[in-house]
């Protein structure tokens, strides 16, 4: 890495639209090393009201026993607290409404406690819509229309990642703010259910949200032998589709947890134990190489460097676009 | 009434496959004026796992204090022990499967604690599947498929009454145990939402099933100005496409509730509480006349024998289909 890299990296916001780890001080210290200023922190995949609560209740104990490390992100104004402050702020995630149970008032709850982002539904149909691994997706709900205008009203910024696309499109559609696909890959460069179309990239866009490019290599052509190139190559693509405003990071780090193992079982069974959805739970899947570990992400500004890529681009994709969507989608309406 | 009637009515076997009173002692003393041997007691819409066996308990009080009234029904033995001590059996039910949550395992639960009839979804969405309200209806979903199959294999009987058309049809393709429509009126006597077309009775007379014919007034084109002989008029139709063998009684007395008042409310909102569903939660609705009150069942058996209806087919009607769908879904396999 160049010298100009490395005082760029430092200097910048980043944010990583999506981690799932295994959380613990070891993935914390990653983060420092890494640079990183925010992480959208969704290891809650299929949790009920008591269990996301709980995922809550464990954030306040990490933040107490790691303050050294990490601070809690509840407004925009805390992003800039962590930054001058050394600290990478966590905003807490959820990749599923499942803890929202049949309740739009838990939104409310939830938000109050520091819940900022929600991915709608996880790989399957919830109350609100299909998941992306749904064979029919009959797209948003009634019910669902009730959940968008909630986030929107109460400042809970929406995820598609792993929704599916009749209700992926749906939503954009409804939503009266921007929303997100934290962690995405193109599917017009690699066809795979996973992976999005390049309309719902667009829509997204077209919205004022951000498409967050993930490290999942299942969804790059090359697999397990994509490195940091390929990555910035899908990269590259969505950033032709809907210019340099809309595009961000990312990861979709889920380290800590053994592959194979409990947790990677649970993530991809329905409701962590019906049938079986993907093979992910007991593949073997890298991380690209040059990009494969958290504390690598100053590589990603060496190699955008690298590519001839602007400083204004660049600080863009490392955080500010992030910084914009989440200014506009945070503040309660 | 002649005294035939009020003989064969008295012998026969009388199952109504849905009420959703008010339940109380003065309920209960209707029920055995009318001569009722068994009532699917399905006054479940949208509770959650806790409410759905708060359900349960509130019942096991009602058959403490109502012994000499009322029995409750596990299985198909229990029926004929309910008429042979002049009682009206209980079977509790519900109309919608929300106390399920995201557990399979729930069924058994429920099951062993008397719950032998679930609709599987209640006007909207839920994780199995559409309700007929939904504006999108993408079928069964994944979890419904293994929902089917876990009541198949505990010995649930689902009902697809307040089902979405292509969720109702893919249950019955599924289920490898007849289903029942508990209490419907038919789409091409009076087109409107909730009542079903004649291609979702055929399939489920075809799969062993059986149609519950309902007094719900807006269903029936006179409204309310409807008399029984409309109501038979209704089931004239689905005999016509079906068969003697496949039809029923599901009144859908909802007695008890103040029309409009809170309860009625509750029911028509998504999940008890967010918009409303339908207007009939404030509309007058009458029951035809003749059969306006559950007391007044012996009327039901004397208008069909003044139809020329003959004995064998007014005691399949009244009971005897029920009986054999109970016997073919409520063991456990």
């Amino acid at each position: 890495m160049t010298t100009d890299a490395s005082i760029l990296h430092e200097r910048a916001i980043v944010i990583d639209g999506l981690q799932t780890c295994a959380w613990s001080r070891e993935i914390f210290e990653q983060m420092r090393a890494g640079g990183l200023t925010m992480v959208n922190a969704a290891s809650l995949l299929w949790e009920n009201f008591v269990d996301g609560m709980s995922y809550v209740r464990k954030w306040q104990q990490m933040f107490d026993e790691n303050a050294d490390l990490i601070m809690p992100i509840r407004t925009v104004d805390d992003i800039a607290l962590a930054k001058a402050r050394g600290l990478t702020g966590i905003s807490i995630g959820w990749q599923n409404t499942s803890p929202l149970e049949d309740r739009l008032d838990h939104i409310s709850l939830f938000k109050a406690l520091g819940v900022n982002i929600m991915q709608l539904t996880y790989n399957t149909q919830n109350y609100s819509g299909a998941g992306y691994l749904e064979k029919h997706d009959s797209g948003l709900t009634g019910f669902g229309h009730e959940v968008i205008e909630e986030m929107n009203r109460c400042g809970v910024l929406c995820d598609l990642s792993h929704v599916g696309e009749k209700t992926s499109a749906d939503v954009i559609a409804h939503s009266r703010r921007p929303v997100c696909i934290s962690h995405v890959l193109p599917r017009a460069l690699h066809d795979v259910p996973r992976n999005k179309p390049d309309h719902l990239f667009v829509a997204c866009a077209r919205k004022g949200g951000i498409i967050g490019i993930s490290l999942f290599s299942p969804g790059l052509r090359a697999g397990n032998d994509a490195t940091i190139e390929d990555y910035l190559d899908a990269m590259d693509h969505v950033l032709a589709l809907v210019g340099e405003d809309h595009v961000g990071v990312g990861t979709d780090f889920s380290t800590g947890h053994p592959r194979p193992g409990p947790w990677l079982l649970w993530a991809n069974r329905d409701k962590g134990y019906a049938r079986t959805l993907t093979p992910f739970g007991t593949t073997t899947i890298r991380k690209p190489r040059g990009f494969a570990a958290i504390s690598e992400a100053p590589n990603l500004t060496a190699a955008m460097l690298a590519r001839g890529w602007s400083v204004k681009r660049i600080e863009k994709i490392l955080g500010g676009n992030w910084l914009r969507v989440l200014r506009e989608t945070w503040t309660p309406a």
